[in-house]
């Protein structure tokens, strides 16, 4: 289907801890990792290796920081073919200390993610993870507001870095599906010379996370970001259960290893139980207006945190009108 | 853009009174009316023009009907540019009496349903309905169970009918976008020569609803069907608000009428009270397998209607498993 071999990497923990600020079960999360297993999900994203000094662990779950003993208490020393991997932002992570020799380690790969004025040093990051022996990838966030101009120089300093793969990061929810294949063709191309693979990872804000996944994919991006009820920040992200009922119907024989039910019974099981608890994403108006106006979800996560639904009024101010 | 002017049809009270059985109250007709037409919408579809015979009108609303009267009572004789729609189901419909010459009614267009086994008769509607004076439109429902031969050959026996338009209905919400656009070019393809234009009805059991839609857009399909908030069968439909997000970011002069505004007002004013009334649409688990699996959604309907959750009973017994 495309040059390099489709991967899907599910990032509940990851992104959908930024919903509950990390607090999962113990049970949740070995769940999940068996879910995963028998859905035949290629990554699983712990979470973030985010600075302990930055950030008190007093106030979040313990997937934010992603410790190695916290990871080897769910997985052991991980006996499956699913790898693991955690993210790491630029300036809120102490690498240098927190990412130890992979030989030591559990996790199989660190994403790097970065804006766009950050570039350096995620190369930087990326380099060092790199001599310490793991896959990294660089997920450049927040592109919307961009120029071509400067996206390719940017793509251009990456694919000369030792990163595996660049990320094509919708943070805000706002691309068409028309603006993502041309810039997944702008991606493949930069990293095309250097091997480097393309990824999407994509927000659901106007109901696009699903289709921009797909549409995607067909160009021959191929790490494939997905989290389970599309668990993530706002809107969410695009959902497993989607992405597993359309592989399935091309009838591809290389697809053949993903089982939509594991994920089906993981939602009944463990992701109704957390809605119930007042756990909240996913599609609604004003993640649509932010998307639409390429702003970051924030202002909508706090509009709807309050209850409240003077749209029209969002409207407005979103618009500056 | 495409060949034909693109055209926006609201049928919020047509595919939304599936879910509440076409009892709107005539506030929410009379704002729904005004909110369209201060939002630019070409075309307002008001219900069904379905049989009293068949039907027990104590056991729906008005607008299941579309008696004249009930539409004037809300619109008088329609001073706006706006046109009214009304949709006749193939075999439901006492068209010979129910649907008058159109000097004598405020209805623009008639929309016939079918299935592709009932052809026949939906081109007998058509010719009936275009000799009244009215423009008229074809609505292929279920086709994602036929081959490619039988769409073409209804095509064709419709391209030769005085139909004004033929649309491609996506019932079961079961498409992705690359399908659509096949199916829109067929589509376009067959009506070409005798300047059918071709419209999209979507379903969002996939959450692809408005990106099919604006992917057969690009195609050159040109009567789009949107409700506002997606309010329609099951998971609902491209929704308002989406559409016009995606039209204003195009830049495009012909396209500046439209506005989103009223639709967001429109959504907080009445559509929130709507759904906290109990009424309840929009994608959900149970909508996304029927939609995989190219089945009818009755069966998600009742399993959602009894507050059922066991999804991976309901999986197995979709894919028979």
């Amino acid at each position: 289907m495309e040059q390099k071999e489709m991967k899907i990497l599910d990032c509940t923990l990851r992104d959908g801890g930024l919903v509950n600020r990390f607090y999962f079960t113990d049970e949740f999360v070995r769940s999940l990792y068996e879910t995963n297993i028998r859905a035949g999900i290629d990554y699983m994203e712990f979470g973030y290796k985010a600075s302990e000094k930055l950030f008190n662990p007093g106030e979040f779950g313990k997937w934010k920081f992603c410790r190695e003993d916290d990871i080897r208490s769910i997985v052991g020393s991980n006996p499956s073919s699913m790898k693991i991997s955690v993210m790491a932002d630029v300036g809120r992570t102490d690498y240098k200390q927190d990412i130890i020799d992979k030989k030591d380690s559990v996790i199989d790969m660190v994403r790097i993610a970065t804006y766009s004025d950050t570039i350096g040093e995620a190369v930087r990051m990326t380099e060092y993870c790199s001599e310490k022996g793991y896959e990294t990838t660089v997920n450049i966030m927040a592109v919307s507001n961009n120029t071509d101009r400067e996206l390719l120089d940017i793509l251009k300093i990456l694919s000369a870095s030792p990163a595996d793969a660049v990320y094509l990061v919708d943070s805000y929810g706002s691309f068409y599906p028309e603006q993502i294949r041309r810039l997944a063709d702008m991606y493949l191309d930069a990293g095309k010379d250097a091997g480097t693979r393309v990824g999407i990872h994509a927000h659901n804000n106007q109901q696009l996370a699903f289709a921009n996944t797909i549409e995607s994919m067909a160009r021959g991006v191929s790490l494939l970001d997905v989290t389970v009820n599309g668990m993530g920040r706002g809107a969410g992200n695009c959902s497993t259960e989607q992405l597993l009922g359309y592989l399935k119907s091309t009838g591809a024989d290389n697809l053949r290893k993903y089982d939509e039910l594991p994920i089906i019974d993981f939602i009944e099981q463990q992701m109704l139980p957390l809605k119930r608890s007042g756990v909240v994403w996913g599609y609604d108006i004003p993640y649509l207006l932010t998307g639409q106006e390429k702003k970051h979800p924030s202002v909508a996560i706090e509009f709807i945190d309050a209850k409240r639904t003077e749209y029209s009024g969002l409207f407005r101010e979103l618009m500056g009108a």
